[in-house]
């Protein structure tokens, strides 16, 4: 017991086995999991819970629960339940194989929420009563108090609401970790709620430390495992081609005085492109950023080494296995630079309002008008969910979506008549980008929006498709506000179905 | 010059005709007005405007300018201006039904954008320069200061960011309206914002007054008549079942622990449908609640005056000619129990997710998994714009949408497979009413919101039609976890423009 991390003694007699651990979740019941983007999720209660589960369904016994998380976990989790057939319904955000492929065949409930409402809807009960939390430490300390792990995402809410809770303190994450995160317990329901006094996207405004009481941890399990194994592949020519094009244009509201020199706060989505952003800004000089977002990922690290980036707010530390022994090896660097939040606070509508955030994420589609689909392909098939992007692009300063103008070699156009689902409304998209340019539709009509997409940021192989619908929608539409041909509208994704592009 | 309203002696020499200010006003120029929803709007100024338009149109001139407002205004601003074909561009909301034509003819830009976006969008430069502001005010006091009139809207804004300023200063509205009005002036852009101070519907944390340099007012035109005249119609019997079945499940919510007894602070769309919810909640008993809204129609006013409402936040009142007598007439009783607001405080994000208000919007259409069309009439013809119901509906606590199961004599369906335009998306929507009953979409998965949304909502001449589109799609669809035939997704719209009914 020596080198323990469950510093409190008292609470060492709850050491488990993941089995053990996972024999306390029952049939039907509501388990809330720490994880968000794969990192700092549980690594051995959930696979020897699918197990459990397995052995029941082999003797013909149910056996489902329901997830609920920060964000998208790993295999171990998400894939190892998904398998066993083990998930009632899930949420907020998955973006594991086997669960979506489980989800778009109709095997399972998925709920695809902004990662702001979560906290707040569970406190509320609408996700009804949480009988476990399964959320992995670092550390419990001498006085029970919890060192959390490389994400908080909603552990706070989680340990709060649920009845019983089962801890993995993992070994592996660097004990360092200590004292970058802040965990405000200010947040309320109405009427109770009160302004939270965060100013600057590195404002300290919490706790250094999760709070448990002790009589609610029904089982501790010591672990020695990393985070979610994805290396890091460096930006493609067609990520930096989008890279460029919306980099020129920040320096471009820069020179124009409309964005002040170090910028506003990054929000940057999870992903190649975004990566390929915010390797870019220090390349051209931009120094003395911020970033108040989700994610850390490898990029961001870069970027605090070399002082383009001052400090980074986010919930979650999402690096590849290089790029974390990097973290660890000068995590005195990053001790102060980077705050760690509970993803209520990461994400919250008043704060990305009142920072203002620039909003910079990844998307499926946009259509001529500027609405956009981040999550549905052929607008039935769920890819991810929608994540963070809704709470920023809608409260943002500067909403940015971003995406190569085609897919699948050339077959889909991610420039179509009408979006077969919409997450981000017009109302909410300010600048698109593709590898072929950059449209600012801040300040434009649907028409005018039409012509700067379809001339900026469609691929040359679907422009004159997309002019000509639209052409032809100004004088047959119904109403010309927003021309649309109705018969028209979804029959590229119609085409994509049935023969395998959405070429004519 | 006894009874003039310009108390401030030196400015009355600005004093002149609507003809003289409106000669102020130069083709191609962008022009701020004031004016939400019928109130406070300038009403000698637009129509001489429009005058000045036919006149140069009819000598073979161009002569077209670009209108901002805060919201609606009334025939004798945007009818007229319309009618002479004067605007260019127009924002952010309109009613109006010559406006509206000229918009759906192709013959106009309209840019339909969130209430609480315009004011941080005009002082980021994204609407150009603003040339004039033509602001229609009670009075002006003798040290310059401005009391506002029935709304506030932008005008804040506005006069802030306008080169040159016209006030209309009319006699009509009640000078009691001092001291009702509390227009902050601690906003900023980015990174310079503050927390904003208000903890409750009622608090006031700004100023009594506009102010405007006296340097920058061109012109003062004093008038004498009222605002819009839309005369009440009570509640049909559509509307009452709606407000009904709100109105009982907002009862089960308190039952259930999940809303105080006195809810949250409600915000309210303007229509009927609305109107009728703000008269049964007094009828069944809620009292001591509090409005933070848009707009104080004639049910809030009888609910402020029968204790319902002990307070109630607006950025405009909008009331009929009646109960406008009503209210001068006891405006005492008033005085201190409303609070007029800049609309971007009436709306804004941090104050909306903070005081967690009930938002409560109409609505054209809703999809089988709760998808919102609020603005387009079959895709591409605009109706009036989102106003602010998409600043409610995304930061507030509870959102619901409201509408009769049918339109048009049962020829439309306002439930359908797939909406033909998207304002407020499945992740933003949580409770649709209609006269049929009520769908609670919390916390469900999108199939199952389809199975509320067709047996709760829909009328029963279409639910079979639902029905059927849902159980083949969740057969047939590419993916099953929004299920959709992309066929038949917008079928219905189809059919309605070509034969007049959604009825296959």
């Amino acid at each position: 017991m020596m080198n323990t991390r469950v510093v409190a003694a008292g609470l060492r007699k709850r050491i488990c086995s993941a089995d053990d651990a996972a024999a306390l979740i029952a049939p039907g019941m509501t388990v809330a999991m720490s994880g968000f983007t794969g990192a700092g999720y549980p690594k051995t209660v959930p696979p020897a819970l699918a197990s459990r589960i397995d052995d029941a369904h082999a003797r013909g016994l149910d056996f489902r629960i329901n997830v609920l998380t920060g964000a998208s976990t790993a295999p171990e989790l998400d894939g190892a339940l998904a398998r066993a057939n083990g998930i009632t319904m899930r949420l907020p955000y998955q973006s594991d194989p086997t669960l979506r492929d489980k989800i778009n065949d109709g095997e399972m409930d998925y709920l695809d929420i902004h990662l702001s409402h979560v906290a707040q809807n569970s406190w509320s009960g609408i996700f009804g009563e949480i009988d476990i939390a399964l959320v992995e430490v670092c550390a419990i300390r001498d006085d029970g108090k919890l060192i959390p792990s490389s994400s908080v995402g909603n552990n706070k809410t989680w340990l709060e609401r649920a009845k019983g809770v089962i801890l993995e303190v993992n070994r592996r994450q660097p004990l360092e970790l200590e004292g970058m995160h802040d965990i405000y317990y200010g947040t309320a329901l109405p009427p109770h709620r009160v302004p939270i006094p965060l100013l600057r996207s590195g404002d300290r405004i919490g706790e250094r430390y999760l709070h448990c009481p002790a009589d609610k941890i029904l089982a501790i399990v010591e672990t020695d495992a990393s985070d979610r194994n994805n290396e890091f592949t460096p930006p493609d020519a067609t990520s930096r081609q989008i890279a460029g094009n919306l980099i020129e244009f920040l320096r471009h509201e820069v020179a124009m005085g409309r964005l002040p020199k170090t910028l506003l706060p990054l929000q940057s989505g999870v992903g190649n492109i975004t990566n390929a952003v915010l390797s870019e800004l220090g390349a051209v000089g931009f120094a003395g950023l911020t970033a108040y977002t989700e994610v850390i990922q490898d990029g961001m690290l870069d970027m605090l080494q070399n002082g383009t980036l001052t400090v980074a707010s986010a919930t979650a530390l999402s690096l590849s296995p290089s790029a974390f022994v990097r973290f660890a090896e000068h995590i005195g660097q990053f001790h102060e630079r980077i705050v760690l939040r509970p993803q209520e606070i990461s994400n919250h509508p008043e704060l990305v309002r009142r920072l203002g955030c620039i909003a910079m994420n990844g998307m499926m589609e946009s259509d001529i008008y500027g609405n956009v689909n981040s999550t549905h392909v052929m607008g039935s098939r769920i890819q991810n969910g929608i994540g963070g992007s809704g709470d920023f692009a809608r409260n943002g300063y500067l909403s940015c979506f971003m995406s190569a103008s085609t897919a699948k070699n050339g077959s889909i156009s991610c420039i179509v008549p009408m979006v077969s689902h919409v997450d981000h409304t017009e109302h909410d998209v300010a600048v698109l980008v593709t590898e072929r340019g950059l449209a600012d539709l801040r300040g434009l009509s649907p028409k005018q929006r039409a012509q700067q997409i379809i001339a900026r940021c469609a691929d040359p192989a679907y422009q004159p498709m997309l002019q000509d619908y639209f052409d032809r929608a100004c004088h047959q539409s119904f109403g010309k506000h927003t021309p649309h041909l109705l018969k028209e509208a979804l029959s590229w994704h119609e085409r994509y179905i049935e023969t395998g592009s959405m070429r004519s």
